[in-house]
């Protein structure tokens, strides 16, 4: 942790968290999943902070330190509240985004885990352009609608009719990196399988990939950590020079 | 390329070059593929030394500066010499890999591309025990048999009647990362997934892992050996400590 600050902001308004390394090269706006924080989501990205990455984090609606709860699955409507924290998460996510660059202005990269990696996708489907992207254990598809639920709020029906993985033109082939485990029960492999297949006729070559991971859960393990740095890496100086070796 | 020194060396008998760090943490034993060799090999893995690897590659019979041709596809026995050109490969691995231990020690990796990663295969398959090994652009089968060949020679055979996915008891767990292009039209993905699937159930969580780019082909790009680093990276304490972050 060496030269490693770690300080608490307000960005746009939201609690945030950021890490901030002596000499930063890239920008990551991290987004948590659902019943988590950004205290947590920081904890999954050992070693990013310590190789040059400044990390941004911040509570979703609902979740940390802002007035909660997270959506109870007890709630006939579970799920148009999980992806309203959705919508309102990738709006936020934009302002606090242009709040990080303008304070820090360094080169931005986006990583979000399970809901988050959701987020990721609204995101890149709605033209917000990072230089790279990370998907942990999540998909661009939302759940299936579990039996006895209700979804009346027309913004997340439409998330419903025309899913971001649907939208895959609109991606920019902004480099994206699925990270999975093949034992995951809350978003089944397949899911981020069909959302890679969905994309696919979108993107070029080297730009798309995915990293499975055997035996593992619905879980950032320390292997996708790793994997998913080294993916970033590779986009880091694209644009800007020759792509580094 | 500050302060690493690439070198030519006889190990084993057999002509080597070797990338040495200032400071090295591993020592990755590389074999490359057909048609290839040493050199090529290496230039298809940048910044491992800089960050750290002892690399060791070295000319698999009848390629490089040993005495040659390699295996044409003309030739009646092509399959049958190409998996000769393996087995020779492995034993000269084995060979070459004590020999590197005995003048560097360090923990010893393992890292193949295309035949190279079938001999990866081969190599843990009877029992080899590095700390973890990549397979790159390859699998644990060997090719189809085209139409016309014909194979003799009772070592081809056997690997025929029981490829090396197939024994995977025998890895031992080894952590094994696969790296492929989803438009590989030599070993096509499926024989690399079919392989990943054979060897599963040998498998506890974590250390078996696929890398999939779409629109790569039969190719090593650079993105697939950052990724193939990282894995590296996350077993290297493995043994001697905590797991590293």
């Amino acid at each position: 942790m060496e030269g490693v600050r770690e300080e608490r902001l307000v960005l746009a308004g939201v609690p945030a968290r950021v890490r901030i390394p002596p000499h930063p090269k890239g920008l990551l706006l991290v987004l948590h999943g659902l019943q988590g924080s950004k205290e947590h989501i920081l904890s999954l990205l050992p070693g990013y902070a310590e190789a040059g990455w400044l990390l941004v984090a911040f509570d979703a609606p609902r979740h940390g330190e802002r007035e909660g709860p997270p959506p109870s699955s007890k709630d006939p409507f579970y799920v148009e509240r999980v992806y309203q924290v959705a919508l309102g998460f990738a709006e936020e996510a934009l302002e606090v985004a242009e709040a990080a660059q303008r304070r820090f202005g360094l080169p931005l990269f986006l990583a979000g885990g399970s809901l988050g990696a959701f987020v990721v996708h609204l995101l890149l489907s709605q033209g917000f352009r990072p230089q790279a992207a990370l998907a942990f254990i999540g998909a661009g598809f939302p759940m299936k609608l579990p039996q006895g639920q209700e979804v009346k709020d027309p913004r997340v029906l439409a998330l419903y009719e025309t899913p971001p993985a649907l939208k895959g033109e609109a991606y920019g082939q902004v480099p994206l990196l699925h990270l999975h485990g093949t034992k995951d029960l809350i978003v089944p492999l397949a899911r981020m399988e069909k959302t890679v297949e969905a994309l696919r006729p979108h993107y070029g070559e080297g730009r798309l990939a995915r990293f499975v991971e055997e035996g593992a859960g619905h879980l950032i393990t320390p292997l996708m950590a790793r994997v998913g740095r080294a993916f970033l890496e590779g986009f880091l100086e694209e644009g800007v020079g020759p792509r580094g070796a």
